[in-house]
């Protein structure tokens, strides 16, 4: 048995009992080495494994070993586990393994995109989207091109990966795509270590936004038409009709 | 002091920590009724003001009111209370009372989004974009622009508020602006309950989406162009570069 568990933001308090309790019945953790890592204190007792950057699908071929030879595995993933996480890669490999009768679990967790919202104020009250910046398997074109339709369409937009070490260049030209529909003076705000150790933010306009320096830590939103900044918080209605 | 707390998707063990200390802190916990009664076996030692559904902006001005009064108040949200929830409201609430030094938190939580795709596999695994279907405080015009336009941006799509005794019809009318740019073989899904007791789901093709009798109770999701249904669940790849 695979149970693919959602750590959430990384705080103790901000991961689910159900999570816990998947951890606590496996056999064997293995999962991201920082996240794992930030499980030993109660989890030391287990077997832990600690997998690279990059080293998704070996990490997923592993669980599937460990639980084809008997073992309850937990492939853990930072936020929740089905957005940019671990989930789809472990069902894809599975699906290369016929026959096997490995059973899954998903256990969902509480994304990026809440938790830095929470601490930004309410900027995700209506509909949003979100966009993550890594070129790594996605050709920019079609990130920039999600970027403008978000905009036209007046998403909210959450960007998840705003920068790395690789690529200091794409928050600046994310930011432009979208101010070509959207003015400058739009909320924004980034938050870095959401609901963890060292979280810190800030909130400023959009025609800001593409100088600050930001790195995988940090997750962005750019408000609607409608994102006011109220008592330093962002704030999105719930709807358009009440200013009729 | 105002805690706005996010429940999750409704289960007992997927309620954060964080969120169930700040209940326990709290004098008084006030809520849209559904909300509140499940809270009842492990708060009937509380204050609990049950609140009727169209009431949010009352019952952000009594919650206010409670805070000034001098007590700990919760304002409990179902899902992540800053998606579609009650924490905006509030901040905006407390807006309008000039000079009031009410301190607010907002707890985040799992959102549906996260607690339905676990339910149908890995679908949110990349760019996506949530709507809501409810049209009482956004004009339909809007919603079916944006469902156009994430189409073409090739977003997975989630529904918050696929129908309702009112609104029979948007399914089928989002369903279609949908399908106007992507196949109706795209792999869609629902669920009604998901992560609590009732939970059943359906995973079918686009085309078949629109004629489903679903209720507030569901959340949708719409793959994108590259989701396949793989063992009976939906996923989304990580990437597209894989497939050049």
């Amino acid at each position: 048995m695979i149970s693919i568990v959602s750590l959430g933001p990384g705080g103790e308090n901000e991961i689910s009992p159900r999570a816990v309790q998947a951890l606590e019945h496996s056999d064997v953790i293995i999962g991201y080495e920082t996240y794992v890592d930030f499980l030993v204190p109660r989890f030391e007792h287990k077997k832990l494994i600690r997998s690279a950057m990059k080293q998704e699908t070996e990490r997923c071929r592993q669980a599937a070993e460990l639980a084809l030879s008997g073992r309850n595995v937990a492939l853990v993933s930072g936020g929740d586990a089905g957005v940019y996480g671990m989930a789809g890669l472990m069902l894809e490999v599975l699906d290369t393994l016929e026959g096997n009768d490995i059973k899954v679990e998903i256990i969902p967790g509480i994304t990026s995109a809440c938790s830095a919202a929470a601490v930004l104020g309410a900027p995700l009250n209506h509909d949003f989207a979100t966009v993550s910046l890594s070129d790594l398997l996605t050709p920019w074109e079609l990130i920039e091109k999600r970027l403008t339709l978000a905009a036209e369409a007046d998403f909210i937009i959450c960007l998840y990966n705003p920068a790395s070490r690789g690529r200091k260049d794409c928050l600046r030209r994310a930011c432009e795509a979208v101010m070509t529909v959207r003015g400058g003076k739009t909320p924004s705000g980034w938050v870095r270590n959401a609901g963890r150790e060292g979280q810190t933010h800030k909130i400023l306009p959009l025609s800001e936004l593409k100088d600050e320096e930001l790195d995988m830590s940090c997750t962005v939103v750019i408000g609607n038409s409608e994102t006011r900044v109220l008592n330093n918080r962002m704030v999105t209605p719930r709807g358009y009709k009440t200013k009729q």
